[in-house]
């Protein structure tokens, strides 16, 4: 393999390069005093700019074609065979978009998000629309170039979720919406079937942190190869398979922000530190799409650390640890309130069964503007019907409850919304089939055993990096494609019994 | 200036290469969990490598011709001068010698780290020598590769204190040699003199920290442009001259460790923060060489920090701080318990008397060394023979108390060590000046006003960054070229005083 050898070799730069910027990044977000701003932005530029001339050079496109020849007889399952084929599709995805474009559409983006901050501050929906007007006439451009065969929409997607197609989403969104509109009904009639008080009280952060550390340790989340900081908003960063950062903010007046967030980023990070370490340096390691990787924080997250069984081992070390706000709280009054539904109109804060709601609504109002079948001028418009026709809510103002609430559209990332309900629906399928697998899962996890969990997920999802394209990976691992049924089943179950439905 | 303008934008990129790989340096020793090494290693070393391939690119030689012949009539005081001048100068240690040896001093200096390590925990000299032959053997080549007139030291001296010549160093030590020694042996006479216990109880760490930061912070080390971590060796490092951070390390046992060494650090740090703004990205940001660095952090740290006048302001706040440990402590008591003189066998614990004839030793074993005057296996001998004739104690042993104490010659850093003593000269030498121009500075002191010192020494040294050579800058500041009288008087008025001479 001795051309995939020199391709290996010719990109390991552009890895350690992009990791290099990671770290900037991560230093950036947790570190960094006021003054480092300036010049820490010029680094990053000049980092992401020598990777990127690095990785479009015409000499990878000789490599590649080089290696593409010498890999050419092997099974599609050999590594070497993966590596070419994850760097092609890379290597084509990032040279079809003339850089002309890409550099407008860095221009506009950076400073759209000064405008959108402001107009969201200010609930003013038109003084952001003529500038979303044109980061859509720039994707739209960048979609061309990238090229699709059915829908606009499916260039842009492919870019988070590789070879997913538009209408696959829109039947998955179809069966979400015709089951889960009825039923999240349902619950809005009996909310007050469950008190989230005890969630409402005063938390000490030091105390939230020493628990929620203790939590992810044990759920396998390895410190001797990453670790937790503070930041603004929180987020999972990695510099190699074996250092594999994640940060976490704490609200004093709501403990599952940081609770469950921390679970949630060290779901990413387990992913991450899962991967074969073969895989070390080159473009095979970490996730192989954000859905998938979605999939791995939300499986940990809600039907790991929402469920009876998780608190059953759990609860009686959080009451120790807050007497004052749990002594009196009994586990399932702790579950119920950890799971409360609510007619949120903010995506971040929506529990999971409105969540992908949220979603949905996003995912049509990007397809209906990239096809010209909405105008900006009438997204407002579009916005707040869809909010009621989904969550029979009418947003207050436009601002961080209504259209503008978002920071994506923003920063130019169209087609990046429906990852986070393709991972929330993976997670329950993989879940599902882990524990047909391994039917000890929920006891163990009721006595806080969770590698048996965990040595399944590395196994079957983990281990593999991004040798196989989400579609690949779920139907070796479940044996179907991607499906919502799963995860309508199981939020079906654990609301009916929570609201009594 | 358009060509100018042309270099420092061909060299913006090495530059924010090598902040980079300050960054991921950083936290290599503050904060990466043990599994990031390995990766970051080979960050570490593409960062490095892209740098030095960007900076001794031909096109580079290319630019410094046009922009030397576009600065040739300008006055040499031009900052477009003194850019281009700096950068020629760069050009030429790092283009001189040839890409083999440099990558064979990094094999085998690499390599040599551990053979070390391994030496000086067994106190075993032999283990280390033939280590050190190879090295010394490739110093010498690139000396000749690098070039010089008189002396084989003098080009390895050059790469950390440009322009210093090997003599002037003889001279400088010469007279330190006859007037010390003489004054160090009246001092080891009454080492019983002074009490240094009051410094030696148990101090509790954060407590230390607390402190500590409230000291460098009035001292005007900006912490919205930089901050403190702790680490395993102290250090300071810079991103952007508004993003200098330093590091500190805590003894329980012994306070002045972590405080003197909090200050020291501050005062590199001051040096690379008071830095005229123009300069930021540029060759011209930073200090000029380590003597002048370690001027600016022996400044703060002894003369400043170890002076009647600091404590008389900051040591109620100590003794509130520590009032079983200093309570009864005058702050007389205090004064001398930090400024106790010992048979020190270590360098880097060695008092500010004794420091200098550490370090002269060393130069004058490396001189006789690449000289050929002294042979490897003579080393032992010759280093515990100075050791006694400038301290009057022969070492116990070969490791941490004999020669194999130091890093430095197993890291290929010979020429380095004097730098430390020309930093002390400085730092009086600039003191008095200071005071010349300022007369208020001491009393300023006394009541806890440090801004008419730091104001002189930005205006002064500071601002300048690498625009003079250290002789020009010591030349303009003070008149005259750098010398060790000041530093002698002040020493010998401060002992006789402390030790009743």
């Amino acid at each position: 393999m001795e051309k995939v050898e020199q391709l290996k070799n010719h990109l390991a730069d552009v890895v350690h390069l992009r990791h290099a910027a990671a770290v900037l990044g991560w230093d950036q977000q947790v570190n960094m005093p006021p003054g480092g701003a300036p010049a820490r932005a010029e680094q990053l530029a000049t980092l992401s700019r020598l990777a990127h001339e690095k990785f479009v050079a015409e000499e990878t496109g000789r490599l590649i074609e080089a290696a593409e020849a010498e890999v050419a007889g092997l099974d599609a399952d050999h590594d070497a065979a993966a590596l070419v084929r994850v760097v092609r599709h890379d290597y084509d995805l990032a040279t079809r978009v003339p850089t002309a474009l890409v550099e407008e559409l860095a221009r506009v983006t950076s400073q759209a998000h000064e405008i959108w901050a402001r107009a969201r501050e200010q609930a003013d929906f038109a003084a952001f629309a003529p500038t979303l007007e044109r980061i859509l006439d720039l994707k739209r451009q960048e979609a061309e170039a990238l090229g699709y065969k059915d829908r606009i929409y499916d260039a842009l997607l492919d870019q988070y979720e590789p070879h997913m197609k538009t209408v696959d989403v829109e039947r998955l969104f179809g069966e979400l919406r015709t089951e889960l509109v009825p039923f999240v009904a349902q619950i809005f009639e009996r909310l007050d079937a469950v008190d989230d008080t005890p969630v409402r009280k005063r938390y000490d952060v030091e105390r939230q942190a020493e628990f929620g550390l203790q939590v992810i340790k044990k759920l396998g989340y390895d410190l001797t190869r990453g670790r937790q900081d503070k930041s603004v908003h929180p987020f999972t960063t990695e510099f190699s398979i074996n250092d594999v950062r994640i940060t976490t903010r704490y609200q004093e007046d709501w403990m599952p922000s940081a609770l469950f967030g921390s679970i949630h980023e060290a779901g990413h990070a387990m992913y991450e530190q899962g991967c074969y370490q073969g895989y070390e340096g080159t473009f095979l390691a970490g996730g192989t799409s954000l859905g998938v990787h979605e999939s791995q924080s939300r499986l940990w997250e809600n039907v790991v650390g929402r469920s009876r069984a998780f608190w059953s081992y759990f609860y009686g070390d959080l009451q120790r640890l807050f007497p004052e706000q749990l002594g009196q709280v009994d586990l399932e009054a702790f579950y119920r309130a950890i799971n409360a539904v609510s007619r949120s109109l903010i995506r971040v804060e929506a529990d999971e069964v409105t969540y992908n709601l949220h979603i949905m609504l996003r995912f049509e109002l990007e397809n209906d503007l990239l096809e010209g079948k909405l105008a900006v001028r009438d997204l407002r418009d579009a916005w707040n019907a869809k909010m009621e026709a989904y969550l029979g809510i009418t947003p207050p103002d436009d601002g961080k409850h209504g259209v503008l609430q978002d920071v994506h559209w923003s920063s130019g990332l169209i087609g990046y919304f429906p990852t986070y309900s393709l991972g929330n629906f993976l997670s329950v399928q993989y879940w599902e089939k882990a524990v047909q697998d391994v039917p000890s899962i929920p006891a163990d996890i009721a006595r806080g055993e969770f590698g048996s969990l965990l040595t399944w997920l590395r196994e079957n999802i983990h281990q593999h990096g991004r040798k196989y394209w989400p579609a690949e990976l779920t139907q070796r691992v479940t044996g179907e494609p991607i499906q919502v049924r799963s995860f309508l089943r199981y939020l079906k179950e654990k609301y009916t019994d929570i609201y009594g439905l």
